[in-house]
């Protein structure tokens, strides 16, 4: 079995990119994994200076995605890129992946999959025409203590579950920074790049997936309430919404971009019958298990505590308990399970991987449709729009 | 000027009540108000060993509020009781409350103020009539931090208003302890006695006394989503609310008794422009402030940080910051402000009096009718519903 | 039996005192004792106003401690208080404790116990001869939840202690503030008042006392070093202690009123060899229990746990869980184990009393030896003083 | 400018080991630093595994320090290895970093700097004689809210310190897990691999440096009493400290293996005429201010509070507020500052380098005294040891 590293090209996350150096910085972290190439923008000497910034050769900084995959699927098999990480902003998801996945490199993208509903679909068909991968960077599944609390429940740890409270307050546009020189405030509040929306495409998508992936529960209905507070913005930068999940549970979910004074407070809450979870993002390696008949116990990544995940703990945490990991690791996890599989695919590796799936193409499509259904229920007088 | 203690009666809150002890510790705490007398229970038998318990004379221990109403009134007035404390099921608010106040005693009453709405707006016109004061337990708004986070908006700190959070998850009625001996949970359960609410009723009304007290905005429009989870129940144990507030702001309310292993934690946020509040009642002696451009910074009970409130310090902080204080001494400051006011009035002081308001009728009225409109929103198929 | 209330007369806690008006809230909080007389100030006017804005008849409010005494014992048994609460300066503890003892009254005494440990000495001679109670109101042992921490460590669930840290930091004498007006700091950084230590006297005994207290191991030697921070002051404001317990347990004490910015930040760690316990003063109604094996658990006050010390609940917590009880409380719970004792004692009732000690002459005496040695310590070259 | 990516040998590291893994992903993270070879174990079969498992060619995976620092050497300039990264115990630092720096290859090492005090000062004279760098990863000094903590005391923010409070409790010695397979307890345990010191030299030169750096203050006396608690264990597994610092400061540092439920609990707090600072290491991205008359604030990695250090912001937060980071990250921050000058030094830059300097040998050097100081204050029964 040849155990080389996975060769890693980029579209996208040129200088002054946020999410692309947090893509390298992630993929890189466990060293299965090489940046080879780039079309890092679509202004050539972004693109150029980005190459320089990372150390690559000349002949692989390309000026756009097709050259790239063009030139790269020209490239002897033992040095072009096994995939390519998409890291544009949501309306250049879908060409891109389709090139690719098209002429043989896996993807790695991130979420929003797409800029529609429709896209997404399609993107969907070309995935399953074409065999090849495609892992959706939904962060916060990575963090240890989520996969710890969805064992809780899949082991039924915690009882029927009832109640689901998720919430994701950010106050970075609380001012209206789009206008005064945020390059990533100014296309994630921009119909033209970001979609038909702002706050709840940018971050509800992230605590509608999480609330799901956890629980193990799909919502059913949806009532929502989309605000606009930033003046002249021309998509939601806050909104509530009530929900309803199969097997009668219930909850809320609130997101918003104008809590003035937040930072990435994502926070999961899960009342079962025997015991509620309480996960925040921003203390990731904490996870409370509130126990109907006992004291509250706190869980803790790489705890001693006979942690449900035994197995996976080498591989989802890199530090003994106490040395605090964060997201950048959680975003490695997601690399690492699309890595660990990919691996498996080139070495044509026939065993079953005993790994935590990554997030693929259904998880994008669910997140488009939450769109969707999100906006259809703003615009609605109805109580409930079923999802 | 006279400086006599008053004397307080109490109707209920015999053996085994809380809100009785608690009402009586939060009166004696200050040393301003003596317990009196008291019709403490229905139960004969109950009522004379509470009589005893509180080292009561006998001959001030009735069997019944009509009984202590009718005797008292014959007493010498340098003796008789200056007001009586109604902490019954909410079901046994409104006649006493009423044959008090025709009688000449003042009222101290729990939440929510009457059984039905109807009767909460006979009771304001009692109040009118006889011209004699009622003052309602709305325990939270005594801590000295909520009082605090009023202030910041009242002197518009923290900009215009956007966004209103607050929750109020407990776990007490996770299982069915109604059915297996908790005297609370029967009556809080039981229609007969809690009104046509449970949840909502009970903590959903403080939750939304609390945020439109703090922030001086009122709710226009709700939607709710009322749940009864517990097995046979007849009211709702669980909801959540979305919100609509006076002046463009909006929010969600959520409540819940089957929240597992959560205690009492309501929490309020409030998010404007130029900062967010956070205030969570477990640990209430400390207040967030989010500032949009500055370090978060902790206010604390007591602190000395040119705390705005500093001229009424003494009277609702009874010790030097970082000695913690309580459930107790909010309810405490609740009885001050009823105490200060009613002391003038017997003094017959004309001073204008510069210290907070107690909560009173109207916002008796106004939990009345929010319980009303939540329940008329969850039968509903509209998505708002006017309040 | 007769079940009348207390009656409590008070030496010092005149207008302006912190603590004065802490034991009474203390005293009354739960119903079973009256203030009913006073000797609050050696200033006359400040005697007599103080009397009137506690509501006490003129007759009952004295000039001195000496004539209070004189006069209660001449009036009728059931009219005369039946102890006194002694709130002054530590200069002005030892008189009027020996002529209360005495003549026939019970003492109640805050900490330290005398201004020297000769005259600690002497009270407790009068104690043992006289036969009547002393209590010292350490304030710190009244929380439930230290309580809890004892109960666990002497059931035996830590294992063999190993390590104790102990540290009581506060800031506010980080500025001279004795020299601007502060009664409280001039007469505690005054050696003619506080006796020979300030911070270690003041908070450092706190300190030991919960140390040994909660892990039932007495201090064998210590290795001080004190500091005097503030300009001009003649006492320690801060200090290090290292500690050697009994039976092979060391640990560390810290006390500083200059650790600018902390507010009384009280906090006690013992680690076993099976678990660690935390507590911190400024949450006093959680105690974290770190297990070897097992998750952190998180004790609270009233909580559903299984908690050992369940038959005193009822007496100890006053609210549900979630309702948080603070420093009034701990200090209530201490006047409530002496009342318990006194009440059975004058209603001459031989049955045992199950409820915890309340803590007296001896951790008096312990506490002035503890100031001794520490000041020996400090001033000798040795590292170790026997203790 | 030759833009290429830097070129890292590791000595130890191999499969099982812990901190060889953090090395790795710490060099890797921000995409500056390639592993191109190590001789990664004394046995072979580990070395050439764990070579396989980080897809490192054959050829480049040596089975001793001696074989690759010769090999490296004759490999061409473009190819060979620029350093070495030391993480094998402490009785193997010394000789495989002399032999890297004398063959022109610059060293990373892990703390303690060597076995003995006299290695270091050796090693000093190695490293001054060579001109080659040597950087010694003081991890926590990499934390950005460290980072920030320096500057306020930098820039007299605190005022003139006072007090220093500095512990470290770990439990992960609680057991003798040196006798149950740790290998990693195996060898911290053991003096013929740690030195003369356990605890003290592991964690508590951490706690010192940490102190130091911060405060800018260096220890002058210091007074210790080691302590060991697991059977049969021959180095100190926990111990206290008093300290004096430079210009009155005072302080005590607490370090513990058996602190039995702690994970990795490092804190530090200074405190200062105008304000305290605190810090904990398990909540990294925290650091609290608090004021001698404001509210206490609290700064954030990546905040918008006119952070002080925030031209280097971009260098050593690599996402934004609120999405944490951790000890990989801080980690990186060190391999960050070594890279900085290391890539300026390969280049020929003349420039002086604006970005905050790694600790190098000197810190090495004090370490060892430091631990020297301990063991010899323990020995003594004087209270003071000068350091």
């Amino acid at each position: 079995m040849e155990n080389r590293k996975l060769r890693m090209g980029m579209v996208g996350g040129g200088q002054g990119s946020f999410i692309g150096a947090v893509h390298r910085s992630a993929a890189l972290l466990d060293g299965k994994i090489d940046l080879v190439c780039g079309a890092f923008s679509s202004r050539p000497d972004v693109a150029i200076d980005s190459g320089k910034d990372l150390a690559l050769p000349s002949d692989r900084v390309y000026s756009s995605f097709q050259e790239m995959i063009e030139k790269e699927k020209e490239l002897p098999e033992d040095i072009r890129m096994d995939f390519v990480s998409i890291v544009t902003p949501n309306n250049v998801h879908f060409e891109p992946a389709v090139l690719a996945l098209k002429n043989g490199f896996h993807v790695v993208i991130d979420k929003p999959v797409t800029f529609t509903l429709q896209e997404a679909e399609e993107l969907a068909k070309v995935v399953e025409e074409t065999g090849m991968m495609l892992c959706l960077t939904h962060t916060y599944v990575g963090y240890p203590m989520v996969k710890q609390a969805k064992e809780l429940v899949d082991q039924n740890k915690i009882g029927k579950i009832r109640k689901i409270m998720v919430e994701y307050p950010q106050g970075w546009l609380s001012k209206g920074i789009e206008n005064t020189g945020s390059v990533q405030a100014a296309w994630r509040t921009d119909p033209q790049r970001s979609g038909k929306s702002g706050c709840m495409a940018d971050i509800g998508t992230h605590a509608a997936h999480l609330a799901e992936h956890v629980s193990g529960l799909k919502i059913t209905h949806l009532c929502a309430n989309l605000n606009i507070y930033g003046e002249g913005r021309l998509l939601d930068d806050d909104g509530d919404v009530l929900l309803k999940f199969e097997d009668g549970a219930t909850g809320v979910l609130s997101a918003s971009q104008v809590a003035t004074g937040e930072e990435n407070a994502l926070k999961l809450r899960i009342y079962g019958e025997k015991a509620g979870l309480e996960w925040r993002q921003e203390e990731p390696n904490t996870l409370l298990v509130k126990w109907v008949d006992q004291p509250i116990q706190i869980y803790r990544t790489g705890g001693n505590q006979g942690y449900p995940l035994a197995k996976y703990t080498s591989a989802f945490t890199r530090t003994p308990t106490g040395h605090p990991e964060g997201y950048l690791e959680a975003f490695a996890n997601i690399y690492q399970s699309f890595a660990v599989r990919l691996l498996k695919e080139i070495n044509g590796d026939n065993q079953e991987v005993d790994f935590p799936e990554y997030p693929g193409i259904e998880e994008g499509i669910r997140g488009m449709k939450f769109i969707d259904k999100i906006i259809e229920s703003n615009d609605s007088d109805e109580k409930w729009t079923r999802f």
